[in-house]
């Protein structure tokens, strides 16, 4: 057995030799790159919301060069391998572990191929993606990120509205809810909404869209405060469900969503109410920040 | 003078107009259409973070087939306009109110031309849109979203790490500090930063880092923190600071950044420390969810 598969073999192991290093040691690369850069190694790429076209023109590139696609299964699109990766193949990660992953990647690599490991949304929001690349790193394969259009964008575009609203929602917030890998005492869900100008996007919360929304009751705040579900935001099946805080979860149980869906809270759901910004009047010319 | 006149003469009416249309009467093209679909009127694109070929594939789509682009000036990269607007007239927002733009808008688009406006990153994240939107539709210019890759996720890219990383971030807020848009009531970076688990980035921060860093150890949050700088993400100037609450001021001061900077606070921009999420093991096959 060599160092290489006995770390393959324990990525929790290369992941914290991985960590010790970039503590230590600045990645130059951090320096040396910019986003959306070419780069040596293989991309971690976020494959946006689901429609082909809110793939990045990077993104695109890189799957029409590929020889080997892996991808996250169901949470992917399949119309984006479709339309871009008729000549790779193609390696669903679901249901493979980190153990199984890496050498497939490193070899396929090693073999000279072009390697591409695509993530739903963009792969710095709940995408697990740096364990696998600091997995990879530790066996001297080079990784690197490609970013991507999230969900909860493509969510605000389907309904017509800003995230951040002038006076409204000055804030966003992305987040899940406790359950499985959150605790009660890491669920945030209830202090965002409490702040009153936030926007709070929930990934991964279809199955607890009830509970959490009795938590919220349970907490005092607004019944009528508005709150959108999004199932599949961009995909040919792409589905809205409006209601509040009181009345969401009843509808989305009678949809029969139990996964892939983004829940929004808040008043910029509905796009009304907010104040002009004046960026395009006055402001514009006297603040030193413009824009996001 | 007629209606249409005298509402671009007073957008604020315009916008309040259409916000009491939003709450009486869903607007069906919610349910009509997906994010990235093709639709009819005036697309409001987001850019990316700069870099063209973060731009995604609507978008390039959109702009190559443009008459007229008002693009927001300096906050967009001129690459982009370089790389896919050679046939377009180019109108730069910065300095012109609404009272200037949407006429010009409405004027190019009742004439037959493709218009396109070109915001910076996503247009839901800080990006003025819906007050555009809602005074073109008010007379009578159909207008729809684009979604775009928003600068904290360039920034993520580059830092090679992602904004939720597994216990050490389970959340991200993007938000601006207090100043002239928003009152220290409504400035919430510490409550974000006091949860101990969320990456905080700050949008429109730039000139204000020494103000936040010294309010947040005011508040007697870690010194240690790290913070991270990435200006101009994806950009070919892109250039990165990292320190911590206590060291970041100085850092970015001596370089000179007063603006076009994302500022990220926590745990996150180390990569470093956090745990395997066991999302590629057991996990996967027990959640009904499993990714973002």
């Amino acid at each position: 057995m060599t160092d290489s598969d006995e770390a393959a073999g324990d990525p929790q192991a290369a992941i914290d030799a991985q960590g010790e290093r970039r503590r230590e040691d600045l990645d130059d690369r951090i320096f040396e790159h910019s986003a959306g850069d070419h780069q040596e190694g293989i991309p971690f790429v976020g494959a946006g919301p689901g429609n082909p076209r809110l793939l990045t023109v990077a993104g695109k590139e890189l799957l029409e060069e590929a020889d080997l696609v892996v991808h996250a299964g169901s949470l992917v699109n399949s119309e984006v391998l479709e339309a871009y990766c008729a000549h790779a193949e193609l390696v669903n990660s679901v249901g493979k572990d980190l153990e199984e992953l890496i050498p497939l990647m490193r070899d396929a690599y090693e073999d000279g191929q072009n390697v591409v490991r695509l993530h739903s949304g963009d792969p710095a929001i709940y995408g697990a993606a740096l364990e696998q690349m600091d997995a990879l790193e530790h066996e001297g394969i080079p990784t690197y990120l490609v970013p991507g259009v999230t969900s909860a964008f493509a969510a605000s575009a389907t309904l017509r509205t800003q995230l951040t609203l002038n006076e409204l929602a000055n804030h966003v917030a992305f987040t899940r809810p406790q359950g499985k890998t959150l605790t009660p005492e890491e669920d945030h869900v209830s202090e965002f909404v409490g702040m009153g100008d936030v926007t709070t996007c929930l990934y991964l919360g279809t199955h607890a869209v009830r509970e959490t929304m009795d938590r919220l009751l349970a907490d005092g705040h607004d019944p009528d405060l508005p709150v959108a579900v999004v199932y599949h935001a961009s995909w040919p099946d792409e589905d809205v469900i409006l209601g509040t805080i009181e009345t969401i979860a009843d509808r989305v149980e009678e949809a029969g969503y139990r996964a892939s869906a983004l829940v929004i809270v808040g008043e910029a759901v509905t796009g009304s109410g907010y104040e002009r910004s004046y960026l395009y009047g006055d402001w514009a010319n006297r603040g030193p920040d413009s824009d996001g």
